[in-house]
């Protein structure tokens, strides 16, 4: 066992997202024959003091107020950035320009214009980027792709995806900076990204769509029980009609108040020879159905994730114990740092999150039109 | 007990949906105190022979192998049409025209204009008019409405409904009379009005659409293992944005290719204190969630149909026992029978049957035009 | 078609149980090929006008408040009995001894002594039986047994069943006949006689046994709120350990006590190469698992009831539409009917009745004696 | 923020279970406020060059090829034994002579007496020891516990367990260690001591049982593939029936051989007011039905794991995402921990430990004599 190079971690942000980034990273190097040895070298949040107690919790070796302190610390090799979209921009072009890998949360940035830069960006600097769609990471959205491009369930017709949630669903939940048109959008663009992630990954390209956005609550409190309110100019629900280019239709829908929903993000896939369902709410299933099982026999196969699906045994040796949410980011940071070694990207990288943010933005301008639009 | 007035049914029709009425009057008259003792009068179907043969089988007096017979029949106080879609208008209007009642398979008609037509013929004539949604009968689809009337779940926010099966999902079944244009479309008007009807059912009238439909298989073997093929002209999936007239929104879908789905009328409805969730495969079921439910206990209750959901008791005394898709069919046949009688009437009738095929024709119409029209 | 020979029915009992086997016969007639034509002739209940009501509300042509009338009348072919179980003995007994054939509620008797003489007096007059354990009669339960036969999963080795429901779970629900002993038992004789039904059918003979029963709530209101309360002495739950004449071994359990459950008849069947799950709340799937299939896409398949599943498309022709409780009457009626024609019986008949009641009183005296006894 | 003390682990085992520890300790750290820095000091396993890459991969400072080098390490505070159960003893009586806290894999060990001997070493020493029965610290568990001590679902009536597999289900599955008898016997010591900590977690002490135990599969290939074969004298599936101290009763199943089942660690618990569902197949899940909600409406819920059911929350802030197997383990951690610093012990400790083995064995007594046996 030869000794791996060390790869320096720099995270910005250490909130939600940050210490799942943060679990991935302890669970990655424990769980996968990495290319690399990770070193949580530097963590960056708003102030000093919280950067100080998160890096401590999270186990990193320094911490930092100033985000920028990151870029000139040499022992940083990538630069993982969790913070509200509005800054990824911003902090990935710097992050580029001094030579760091990128790994960003999603979606990549509140408009495409944006996106592309940063896409260029990393593209002409040759450095690796990841986007953190991470139910794509799913060893059962794994064998969703393996059945679909095997073609066990023939060639795909129609396809149903949503992703909702009912965070937003009460009124009185004031209003919060996911509501600020800055950020490029509403629901769509906070959790429709994620479903246009998937169709995207599970189909393909998409060539047109026509798309209908809507704000539900049209008004929320400025803070927790205060009556004074703010109006709310972004989207609580989207729906979009998509053509593929392989052929194939489907919808597509967003929302953030559909009341019980927890983490609705299904989807259903028809194929001339058998169809797929998936829940997130119950990620370590797969329901199969294969029209040529015999008469009489036929019906929707639950999957449950066993060590014969990549990468769930590296978790467990054996079937139906289940992985958690934070292991999908675990299986995320895997494919970044085998990004990074120059293996053949499993993606999504800046170029995918640019795609589904032009989506985001063109279903936008559709339902603002009220008009079918091209891809 | 007094004597019951008779009151004789005739009968167009011996196929699935014929003898799926009769045992709904078999049934309606074993479980409910109806208004009248039903007497199953005459069968007509498309010869003697086989009309003789269901009339014995299903329990009907007398049949004969011209349905204009029922006309003239004096017993005859109704007629029940359940042959295809494109015999409705003639048959309906000759029907009114004799002073008959009419009960009517869905959907009404291929035009809204024949279905417009049949409206006013009734109306003028005062007689009452019954139309085979019969998913509507559901003691749980009922349970939904009556949590959703009082209020249970809030304001209604947004809908999701569609009616998804595989009967035309095998590129090699044939063409047959479902595909001919004749019929007024496909997908959208065969199991789509199903989805239409619950979505007025339970939400209200529909203000504006924007219809998306789509032909999957372009082509089928004019029979069965037959080489030569024939174009089909109509469509296999249809998706809708709908507006309601009391601010909700949603989507609605029709699929007749949707590879092992064998009955997925489904419904979701979302309010600003719950929700509801149905699948018509699990017909005795309703999912609800209140928002109201104390922290840490709160998710979608799984109830089933109990003596409570009127009217399961009629069928049942005891709860969990499950009723089946023909018992749907006694209920349809009862509230018929109580419009007759003049309560009332809990439809869908005649002019609900034109209002869903109205809707059907403008999302034809919207998706030709790819854009939102007004109902 | 030639004309059917007619079949007189005399029905004693119009309660929950009677009105199902009315429903039963008509729909029977109208979905099946019977031999006979079936003459609903006569009806008795504990009184005139109970009876005359009944007989109009079920379609019989006469009626009657005492039930020896059915014995003299020449019209009656077969006796159908649905009063509580402790009059079965003395009815059947007088029904064999009048010539008439005889489909009889279950449990069959209270005491095995009683069911081995209904057995011996309709075996020495050469009449055709049957006992209404209904849940036999499912299409999926007729498919798992199929599943087994065909060894398709293998030799069986454990089987898992139970019935529970919560009709007594409330300890304020008053003394009722269920509770007296002279019925044979509490829910083991009430349910838990379903559950070995059950499992003798799809499994095979019990060989050896072993049983817990046990009174939960020993004393009920002597009716609905009053103070004055009744011991009870027979069981609210009852446990056994199986061993099969094949081999299998198991467990059966019987709750009318289980808060929540509403007609939970499951059974988990494990083979040597799958296994099949079923729950009679959903009472038109069935689940069945192969470890033949493929490494990573095996797993349960929901199977919906269908047309291939004998003889739901009497029914329905159309897959997942769903059949009620009231139908499996339906089937019962058939399969009693063509054992009367002289088919081969498909069961149960009285033998079966018996030896499910001796299982029942065995289990009674194993658990009081704690140990096992082989049957 | 003060600095924290450190607490050395030294890990004896580096497989199956040894994996999922040092997954636990790396995420405990991260998402709780722990007592202790927690600090990976020394692995063991049964070689050096195996030890060297495990503490590698799974993050440990040093690593040792025999693991009495633990023993004398001062830095080693705790020792963490994940070796087949036939050593824990031996391992476990040095570690507690040697000072050391003691985290152990279930079962204890292969018998009541050597569990004894473990107890009344630790209880002698003063040191805190947990036991591995990791299902007991899933938040939906906690859940179900915290419903029934509130008396939510009233009186405890009855509990049904099962903890089946099917591992051992394929009969050329060759013979292991697990078949060994010196290890204190088969499914019922392997996993149906998982549903015994589970029933006496939920329910409290078993006061009574009357068991029966099974082999099913009773010789197996001496190894993959080769004819020779080796006699099972353990057992395969074992079921027993108890009672409880509090006057509940129920039934616990172990079965390794319940071919397509891959975690059912099941249990159903009915109170006088309500009922609880679990399974381990869908470990985020927990299903509740309470008497007291209105008519019409009850049905059982499904509650999602969210931040409100402690220590969720840690992993993650949104409701739904779900935690999986290995973050079980980092809740073990955390009680292991905090009974070490003082806290009051959330267990299982080695007491519990001894008790379920008590009943393990008392079990198989039952079973070999045919009768019920006070505990």
């Amino acid at each position: 066992m030869t000794q791996k190079r060390k790869f320096g971690i720099g995270l910005i942000g250490s909130g939600f997202m940050g210490k799942s980034h943060a679990l991935g990273f302890a669970t990655a190097r424990r769980v996968f024959d990495l290319p690399f040895e990770i070193d949580l070298a530097l963590l960056a949040d708003i102030n000093a003091t919280l950067a100080d107690r998160a890096a401590r919790a999270l186990g990193f070796r320094r911490s930092t107020g100033d985000w920028r302190d990151l870029l000139a610390a040499p022992e940083v090799d990538a630069i993982d950035i969790t913070t509200p979209n509005t800054l990824h921009h911003e902090m990935a072009l710097a992050a580029i320009a001094a030579g760091k890998h990128v790994y960003c949360e999603k979606p990549l940035a509140p408009t495409a214009a944006q996106a592309k830069e940063m896409v260029d960006a990393a593209e002409a600097a040759g450095l690796a980027t990841q986007v953190g769609f991470n139910y794509l990471k799913n060893p059962m959205v794994a064998l969703a792709k393996q059945i679909i491009v095997s073609g066990e369930i023939g060639e795909i017709r129609t396809f149903r995806g949503i992703h909702a949630e009912d965070y937003m669903a009460d009124p009185q939940a004031p209003w919060i900076w996911r509501l600020d048109p800055a950020g490029g959008g509403g629901a769509l663009a906070d959790i429709g990204s994620h479903i246009l992630a998937t169709a995207r990954h599970l189909v393909g390209p998409i060539s047109s769509l026509m798309a209908d956005v809507q704000t539900l609550i049209r008004e929320r409190p400025v803070s927790t029980g205060v009556a004074e309110s703010r109006a709310v100019e972004v989207d609580d629900v989207a729906r979009i009609f998509v053509r593929f280019a392989n052929g194939a239709s489907g919808t597509l829908e967003a929302n953030w108040t559909a009341m019980g929903r927890k983490m609705q993000h299904d989807f259903e896939i028809y194929g001339s020879k058998g169809a797929i369902l998936f829940t997130q709410e119950r990620l370590n299933e797969l329901q199969v159905y294969y029209a040529e099982d015999r008469t009489g026999r036929r019906g929707f196969r639950t999957v449950f994730a066993a060590p014969e699906h990549e990468p769930y045994g590296a978790f467990c040796v054996a079937p139906g114990h289940q992985i958690g949410f934070n292991d999908l980011k675990a299986i995320e940071v895997r494919d970044f740092l085998e990004a990074v070694a120059g293996g053949s990207p499993k993606g999504p990288d800046f170029r995918e999150g640019y795609e589904i943010q032009r989506l985001v933005q063109l279903a936008y301008r559709s339902s603002a039109e009220k008009r079918w639009l091209d891809v």
